[in-house]
């Protein structure tokens, strides 16, 4: 590869040294999307974002089918009224809401929300639908985009003003049932996130303070990323009461007796997992993918434009192709220059054909998740490929996985909390209590260190000592990180 | 079967009877949309419809990127200032225009568009994506609900003021490229739309008075419901150049002058799609599906829930789980009633597993495609399966096409012209002119026959006569037909 080629295709400094540089490089230079549309915080999605969020939508999907969530779409409008329902809600998303207040030339009497989140619009369906004990649990989802008027700075993918997402919202006769399915929602993170994307996180229960407006409890992912902040994915909420009884959604339970309901949801942003997707499994190469939500799963390059070789490339395509998704590169560009592409575009395999491997029933090949090239017997193709395809998440998965075991450190004063965390790690510690009282010591977290208490961690650890900050008996064991 | 359930659950008018109450009481008692949420003209998609456009999206996608479309999500929102870019596309779609005025607290100095259809936003971004012959052609689509401020009556899933579709927008180097396109499209349209969701309809060029707002020219599928009312399916519009003008999509060509790019447009509304599949397949039972698109395809009903039965239930389900998506049956209802619901729903194949049966070794199966019972040994089951997967589809097609044939009819005057659409026909006859200058005999067609000229045929037809309306020599043969 020549230097200047390296210059103008490739990332210019390591996710390491320059992660913020590298992350808007690699989103441009691997087109997965555009920032210059013309309406602020909003992003194009380029086809290779999409290719890969169309399939975490449908790992998601298969699963929350499978546990037995039903998918709707509703309606992106949600009526002003709705929003006012719930005070917790109200005062959370109103300042975030974009609002229609026309229809051509007709200005409405009742502005409408582009929906935030959809809570108030399925609530009142709920409303309708559930009638008696019998219709419990009663498990929705939808696949959605929504809009939030943010007023922090948009990264792509990151946080944009529109974003593409899955809201789970179901409702359940007891709050121990809703409190399963809070837990079924971090198993199913798990499952997906985890195990099927190669991400590690922690979930936490969020403090307090820091709840989704209208929940009692929150519990999030949190994924770290190599600059040392995190990233919030997945969250599932236990609803306060207060939105059944705000929305009248009641059932007739065994007793005979009319009772409100009790409310979860749900919501994994797929824009924003994917954004840790890149930034988890890219290199300095560029993105790196899990073959199950690889964009394509195998590039062809012939090494020349000979009808030997073009051929040679569509034989194999069809050859793998029900296994595979297969891209055949017949571009103008230099080998080289091809080669460092579909490096940077992260399919799992790359196939060079060349006359004198073909003659010799032999493939070039190079895989991508440990960037190792070798020389196969053609018909031992479907064999590496299957091997590719078992192996690589699981290699991808467990390179993420030991890096962030390294990344919590424990600290026991403010100052080494600082040190910690300025390395790029995840502070834990001892701390007075994450209901109401602690949010006074996380201010002085947040002002001291710049960092945010994230929450506990849900496997319940020993408190013995004392809060680092105030000095009190610590009540619970936090973590403390930066994020966006 | 009580009488009493009957009137409770089931359909209580059949389609050719009253085709208006039968769609309404099958969205209803199907359970395939809610239309009491509280925004004027939105429906709430419920699982069965959802699970079945999932399953249309699919089959669309994977053709369109087969013929080498590539997916973006574009924003929802599009600046007002790039709806006036083009005076044709500006009229026709202004008043239909959904208006974002306000971000939280904030109101906005210029107003943004809910899009209405994303011409204007794709085409910005070709401007900066296209740069030479070699970028073309370029070919996209993005999976989107759009939104329309409907000033005609809505009707569920036929016209909402939101709807789900697919839009393709694609750009050429030239106008026969373009038309190629076009052609492709409506390949494409038959593709899916006829030869795997079994829906008859003839394409037709509309009239100039009748194309696309910014369209030169517009083709579209318009498909006959049993009331004798046609729906137009996807519609496929040649671009006028004023758009990639208004826009600056220019590319250096071979000869290394600048030009400006001609582009296509293609808009299967999959909410729509739905409609047609429900009313063209559907019975005086409820709904029926081809394989391909059915919600879920197998319902297993044990015939009371003993343990054995249940257990039967299961094992059946695991062993054709990779094949078919199965339901088992285990409400509370009486038989009758889920037979009853299954016939309703549409499910392709329902086994109903009793006792006697099951010691036999013998499951009854119940085809909903001919609504046939019979009695097969379980060994045979899957391949029973397999050929009603191979067989109900086709089946469907059939009956529609058989049906669809025999509803156009000649005539050669306006008065046979409107005894013809009075009885539920399309009528074929010979007229002026689909250019401009024809749009007075089609105002004479609106007034006195209530019906709309739908355009000519692609299959270019002898013109040997008169207009039946002016009498003046005929230049097209044309369709007329009532629409909703």
């Amino acid at each position: 590869m020549k230097k200047a080629e390296k210059d103008s295709k490739g990332l210019t400094v390591g996710k390491k040294e320059d992660f913020s540089t590298w992350f808007s490089e690699i989103v441009q230079k691997a087109e997965l999307g555009d920032l210059r549309y013309n309406v602020k915080g909003f992003l194009v999605f380029q086809p290779w974002s999409v290719l890969c969020m169309e399939k975490m939508y449908k790992h998601f999907e298969r699963v929350l089918q499978r546990k037995g969530h039903s998918p709707y779409f509703f309606p992106t409008l949600i009526p002003e009224e709705n929003f006012t329902r719930e005070a917790g809600h109200v005062e959370g998303f109103t300042p975030e809401v974009f609002w229609v207040t026309q229809g051509g030339e007709t200005k409405f009497d009742e502005k409408l929300a582009l929906r935030p989140t959809s809570e108030t619009a399925f609530y009142q369906m709920f409303a309708l639908w559930i009638r008696s004990y019998n219709d419990l649990p009663f498990k929705t989802y939808q696949r959605a985009n929504v809009f939030r008027y943010e007023t922090k700075a948009t990264r792509p993918f990151l946080r944009s003003r529109e974003f593409h997402w899955i809201e789970t919202h179901c409702a359940f006769a007891t709050e121990n049932d809703a409190m399963k399915q809070v837990e079924e929602d971090m198993e199913t993170t798990k499952e997906v996130l985890h195990d099927t994307f190669g991400l590690p996180f922690i979930f936490f229960e969020r403090p307090r303070w820091d709840t989704f407006p209208g929940a009692k409890k929150t519990f999030a992912a949190d994924v770290l990323n190599p600059d040392g902040k995190v990233v919030q994915q997945p969250s599932t909420h236990m609803i306060k009461q207060d939105f059944a009884k705000a929305f009248d959604i009641k059932f007739k339970d065994k007793d005979g007796k009319d009772k409100f309901v009790y409310t979860t949801c749900y919501g994994p942003a797929m824009s924003r997992i994917f954004a840790s997707v890149v930034i988890m499994h890219g290199d300095d190469k560029g993105l790196r993918f899990p073959w199950e939500i690889a964009p394509r799963h195998v590039a062809i390059v012939p090494i020349d434009d000979s009808k030997e070789l073009v051929e040679k490339a569509q034989e194999l395509k069809e050859k793998i192709g029900e296994f595979a998704e297969v891209v055949v590169d017949l571009s103008k560009k230099s080998m080289g220059e091809k080669f460092n592409h579909w490096e940077m575009k992260g399919v799992p395999v790359r196939i060079d054909i060349g006359k004198k491997e073909v003659k010799e029933g032999k493939l070039s090949v190079f895989r991508r998740d440990l960037n190792k090239k070798e020389v196969i017997a053609e018909k031992e193709l479907m064999k590496y490929l299957k091997k590719v395809k078992s192996e690589s998440g699981e290699n991808l998965r467990k390179e993420a996985d030991r890096l962030f075991s390294d990344r919590i450190v424990n600290v026991s004063s403010v100052s080494e909390m600082k040190k910690a965390i300025d390395s790029g790690n995840i502070a834990r510690c001892e701390f007075c209590s994450i209901e109401l009282d602690g949010e006074k010591c996380a201010e002085v977290v947040e002002k001291e260190v710049g960092a945010k208490v994230r929450g506990t961690n849900l496997k319940k650890e020993t408190v013995k000592g004392k809060c680092v900050v105030c000095g009190k008996k610590a009540g619970d064991v936090v973590y403390i990180a930066r994020d966006y």
